[in-house]
């Protein structure tokens, strides 16, 4: 099973591939790819948005993840990020669309990765690092924001295998 | 110059197409095209989406305007619905890539369109059938409120034009 994890953002996408192989009492997780897209601040909203929804397009054409897991919105914070995040966020669903999509809160992020939903950042990218077999957790930090999205979703459809 | 309005919103969004043929000290203004596009609840969101991109693309292939109006977004109501507009307004930015894209708050519509901003929805929706010589506000409303977006780009445009 291989899914594509998102962290959305404007100026900065994060994006990590992972595939899990599962037999009996047993879950591997290999990296498959992890990065960024960027976008320059200076260039008009549509032209932003246009890259990031290229960008994802081609992800998914070269990597085929089955699933697409992506970061949940919500509002504690600024509400002119939100809606830059919100504005991005749709053209990355749009990019998968066809794709089954999951969304997961920063919440349940940590709580899948760590058990422990005050998890510190450091701790949820040494849980990365961890389970993909790194010896540091992948730079940039939103690259590893997004591998935590696709782990964190894997392993809650390997808890409901288990359960079923 | 052909401009299009445009309300976004995840289960309706408006749009509307209007022209203005400027000679000296005299505008006149020609309703092309409104509507809205619709998506059910009970779709998947990436699917909504797409429908709502693939909605505006034909209306930029079909109508070809030379610019877009889109209505702000601001974060005074409930924070869900501004997400799913934010999300929507995303892909309707993408679907309008390589035109120039202008935004106004509810506010500047307001005060373009009658000069007060505190214009209800119906003083709006008069001028908007006054402007475009129509017995009654174009149906339904978010229609009416995106042919209100192109005729506050087209006035200000205008008062532009006339200043310079």
């Amino acid at each position: 099973m291989r899914v594509m994890g998102i962290d959305p953002g404007l100026a900065t996408t994060g994006y990590g591939i992972v595939e899990t192989k599962s037999a009996r009492r047993e879950t591997s997780f290999k990296l498959i790819e992890g990065g960024v897209i960027t976008t320059p601040p200076d260039q008009p909203l549509p032209e932003r948005l246009k890259t990031i929804y290229d960008e994802v397009r081609g992800l998914v054409s070269s990597f085929r993840p089955k699933e697409l897991a992506v970061e949940e919105l919500y509002f504690a914070r600024n509400a002119k990020t939100a809606i830059s995040v919100a504005q991005a966020r749709g053209v990355v669903l749009l990019a998968a669309a066809g794709l089954p999509v999951v969304s997961y809160t920063p919440l349940e992020v940590k709580l899948q990765l760590t058990g422990f939903g005050r998890a510190t950042k450091q701790q949820i990218q040494g849980m990365v690092a961890r389970l993909l077999g790194l010896r540091e957790p992948p730079k940039p930090d939103d690259a590893a924001d997004a591998l935590a999205i696709a782990l964190c979703h894997l392993l809650r459809e390997g808890s409901l295998d288990r359960k079923a």
